[in-house]
Order: C-alpha cells, then structure tokens, then sequence
C-alpha cells in the first residue's frame, strides 16, 4: 500500500461493523491516498462489505480479531486481558509501522490505557490529552483539551495540554494560537489553585499567546483557538453542551416535523437557520485526538453514524498530513529549554 | 409591614438601579404580601421610582447606603471594607429580623462571604452552596449545586449539598426527590476520588433517593431532581450551557428577524416552538439561593434584565413561604444522627 494508512477498531462503538464499514469506504472515497485496515470479526466486516459490494477494495484490508473490549472494562483489565482484541491490535499496528493512525469508537478508558501502552508518551509529557475542535459563532473553530484522559491534573500537566493543543491549532491558523484556561471567572483573582498555578506557568512563557482566562459561556465564542482545562471538567462541559444542544435540536424537530406543512414551509423559510444548526450538531465535528503519544489515535464517539465516523477517520489523515506528533515534541522541548535557561 | 419582606440591594449587578427598582415594583404586584426594602443610593433610587409614578408605594421603604462593593473587589476586601454598602445593609437586616430574605444581582464572591460572615453557617454544615433550578425537558425542573460557591471541596461537603437540595427539591414533589451526582461517566469505576466517596456516603444513606452518576448530557434529561457536583465544575457546566443556548437562539434571531415576512410566518407558525425554547433561556430561572446559612439569600444574573431579577425576588419569597433555613437544619441533623447509630 503507498499513501497514508489508518488502523480502524471495526468493533468499537455502539453498532460496531454497520458503522465503521460503511464509514470507511466513504472515507476511501474522499481521501484517495488513503488506506484502511479493519481490525475485528472478519465474518462480521465482509458481511457489512458485501451490503455496500465493496469486498474487493483495493485500499482496504481486513485482520480478523477474535476480542472486543467491552464498554465497561476498565481500564486496568483492558491492559491484562486485551491481547488479541481489536482496538488493541489497531494501537499494535501503529506501533509496528504498519499503520499511521489509529481509530476506535471504543471504551475510552481502555483506549487511553492501551494507547499509552502500546506506543508510548513523548518525552516531556506526563500524560496524554484528549482534544476536540469545537465550533464557535466565528469562522473558525476551537481546540479544548482535556476532555477525560485524566480526571485530576497539576499544573504542569496543564501547561504541557496548552502547548500540545497550541501545535494542533496551529496547523490551520495564520497567526501563533490564542490560549486561555478555563475558569470561574475572568478576573486573576478567580478559580482554585491549578489554574491559578498554571496561569503564572503561561503567562512566563513567550512560545505561547496567554489570554488569560474563559468562563463556560466563552467556549463557543471563538475568543480563543485553545481552551485548556482538566479532564474532568472539559468532559463534563462538552457533554453539557451536547445536552443543550439535543435540547435545542429536539425542540426544534418536534415542533416542526409533528405537521408536514410546517415542515415544507420551515425549510423553505429557514434553510439558513438548519445550515447554522447543523453546524453545531456535535455529529460534525466528531473525532477527539489523544495528544502526547508517538503516534495518532483519533476517539470517535460510540453513537456516532457513518457521517460522523468517517469525520473521526478523517480528523486522522489531517493529522497524518501534518505529522502532528513530531511537531509536538519538537515544541516541548523548545518550551522546556527556554524554561530552563 | 405585615407579610413577607426582601431586603434588596438595589446597587448590584451590571444595571443598578435601572433594573433593581422597576424589578421590585413588578415583584409587588406579583406578591401582595411582600414588602421591600430597598439599599443603595436614595436619589439613583428616587429617580426610578419617580419614572415609574410610584414614589409613594405602601409596601417599599429605601434605606440610603453610601457604598457600592464593586465587581472586582476580592472576598477578603469584601469582608474588611464593606461596612456601610448596600449589600451588607441588606445583609445586615436578615441578620438582624428585620427582612426574611435578601436578593442581590453583585459580586458573587463579596455575597457568599459576607453572607456567611452576617448570617453564620447552619449547625452541620461545612460551607454555603449556591443552587439553581434548571429547565428540563420533562415538566419539572432539575436543582443543580454547587454553582461556585466552592472551588474545591471534599466528600463530606458535597454529601451535605445533596441534602440540601435534596431538602428544596422536595418542597415541589410528591415523592422523594432523585439525588445524582455530575461525573464523567455513568459506571461505578468513573470519576475522581471526591464523586467516588460522596457516592459511597450518599448510599449509605437511606434518607436519600440517590440514583447514582449522571453526565453532563444528562443535565437537562430530567432523570434527577437534583444533581450535585463541586462549584468549579457546576459553574463552568451551568456558564457553558448558558454559552450554547445563547448561540441557538442567537441563530435562531438571526435567521428570522433579517426578514419581516420571515418573522410574521415563524411566529404564526411555531408558536409553540418559541415557548419551548423560552423556557431554555437562562433569564426564566434566574435566582440561584446560597443553600447552608441561617437566612434565605438569593443571587440574580449580574446581567440580569427585569423580568429576570423580578424572578429572583419571587424565589426569595418562596423560600421564605417554605421555611427552607428551617428545613434543612432539621433534615441535617436527623441525616447526621442516622449515620451516628
């Protein structure tokens, strides 16, 4: 195979091959370098292939694994009991070369676990993040991190989630990030002390655009191109605001598609209000990345469908392109030099 | 004055005046028991209340306060320099008997730490919370705490706010109220040390209804009638929340007022969809209580316009119809004997 090459979980996720197969061959479809390996039930895989008359695909291939990683395992069991599973074979494969990315719907303890197993952390960095682009009232989107990869953080680890989350922003911005911590309030005096630890660690560094801090109502201003808080509360604040959000959607759609000619007359009136909404569903812009491993794992939600799947597929061959791993490290250890002179 | 009174400070939040008194006056409509008093600058009043033809009102009395705490001014400062302001005078008259409640749209740290400064703590309990009632889609609302009150807190604490609440939600139910608690995820092995402990006690407990872990999607569902969480959290969850609904109904704004044929059709149209999405707008249940203290205050929004400030005084009043101090005292003591024998 030449081009770029994805190791795909096709177990994970709520509905495991019916999503993942479908959403690889549409991303084979968009990303004509790229390549797809499935890890998982080989009978359940070419069953979904032959659905889609796709079993002869040159850029895919199939590994059939025995295992799947239940959603309640925990983390510690997935790194004794996992030999053979497919998310872990997924991660092997990376970690052996033969694939550039790895991408699962799985059980996101196990997968953080594993990943840090099986391809190992950067050197300076003390754990791995989970990262989004969240949309925002602006043009451009926003990077939050962490969202869960570590419950509880000092502030080092903070700093190093502002630096990993700068590099990925980067990627498609014309100027350097900006970056602000999450809090309770804007004002200095505000937030307990890992913030405030972290914020004198920002505000030392010139590498970095320090803003300062972001309450919740700020996140989808696009005031900030990095948003960086720990995984407790960044996991807790995106969910809330998927909550909010199907709210929203759910009001709308019921009040709308109860009556067939509301219907026809709100999309008629309103089709830039469904374009803006939609923009805003949480499905588009699917696909987390664990940040400071040498090597690429995009976390795709467990509901997602095939849409969203395949924007998760896709969230790796960007970072593939951009070699994101590297640049990472390259950043770190100018940050820590500078530090230490 | 015979009936209830509020004890206003009428200088607080981003419009003083201009709010705070037409405020008072729609609330005295509403509840023709209440009585108010209200604190802050007689002639900033005067002029108010003058606009509105309503100087001689039977029911409000000013008492002139000289001093304004400002929004940056620290707790600490709050306690040393605040003699004299409107916010402690108001304070100062629950303390003293001589209102049932106060409402103030300030500075939120300079209210919690002079509130519990004038009106002390209540036996059994560790810190103050400050509590929400949040929109749901079923048809009762969800009691969210701590909003902020604390930015770290341990297990006993947090175990003492799910009785608070649980004690307020309780007042609007027939059954017991559904205690949860905010985590990252819903299986027992999710979460930080803190959620793990506080819901090691909360099952001992058999005063309580506790339904175990709810995420932050799961704010708005509805399945708890009170949600409990540390004030770090449940402020960036609630600002967050605030931030998405704000983004929807911007868009929703945006797509139909550019066109007043548009507006004319939509309204005909989704009456019931404006409804809907009213009652998910943050000014309808502005109000948020400090929960733990020997008195009933009430925080409005800062940005709060007067219908939603005129909702904050109407919760005061209903905590003081409720007895709530009262309750929650007895409740503590008879869940802290329990856990005795």
């Amino acid at each position: 195979m030449s081009g770029l090459t994805v190791a795909l979980d096709a177990m994970g996720g709520d509905f495991g091959p019916q999503v993942t197969v479908p959403a690889s061959v549409q991303a084979l479809l968009q990303y004509p370098s790229l390549n797809v390996i499935l890890f998982g039930d080989q009978q359940a895989i070419t069953e979904q292939l032959s659905l889609l008359n796709q079993l002869k695909h040159p850029r895919l291939r199939i590994v059939h694994c025995d295992h799947v990683i239940a959603n309640d395992t925990r983390p510690s069991q997935a790194l004794r009991r996992s030999q053979g599973s497919s998310m872990r074979m997924a991660l092997e494969a990376v970690a052996a070369g033969q694939a550039d990315a790895c991408v699962s719907a799985g059980n996101t303890g196990a997968l953080m676990a594993l990943s840090r197993f099986t391809l190992k952390l950067l050197p300076g960095v003390d754990r791995p993040a989970l990262v989004a682009a969240i949309p925002t009232n602006t043009d451009h989107k926003t990077w939050l991190l962490d969202l869960g990869a570590n419950v509880s953080c000092d502030a080092d680890t903070l700093f190093q989630f502002a630096v990993m989350g700068a590099v990925l922003a980067e990627q498609d911005l014309a100027d350097k990030p900006r970056v602000a911590l999450l809090n309770i309030g804007e004002e200095e005096i505000k937030g307990n002390d890992l913030v405030k630890r972290c914020a004198e660690l920002l505000c030392e560094s010139p590498e970095i655009d320090y803003i300062g801090y972001l309450e919740g109502n700020e996140l989808y201003s696009g005031r900030a191109d990095v948003i960086v808080c720990d995984g407790f509360v960044g996991n807790v604040s995106l969910k809330t605001s998927e909550g909010v959000a199907n709210l929203f959607i759910d009001s709308i759609k019921n009040a709308i598609t109860r009556n067939p000619i509301k219907r026809l007359v709100a999309k008629w009136l309103f089709n830039d209000l469904f374009i803006s909404l939609k923009r805003l569903n949480p499905d588009q812009y699917n696909g987390a990345s664990l940040l400071g491993l040498r090597g690429i794992v995009v976390k795709s939600h467990g509901s997602a469908d095939i849409a969203a799947f395949s924007n998760a597929i896709g969230e790796a061959v960007h970072e593939v392109k951009r070699q994101i791993p590297t640049k990472i490290s390259d950043r770190l250890e100018a940050v820590l030099l500078e530090r230490h002179y």
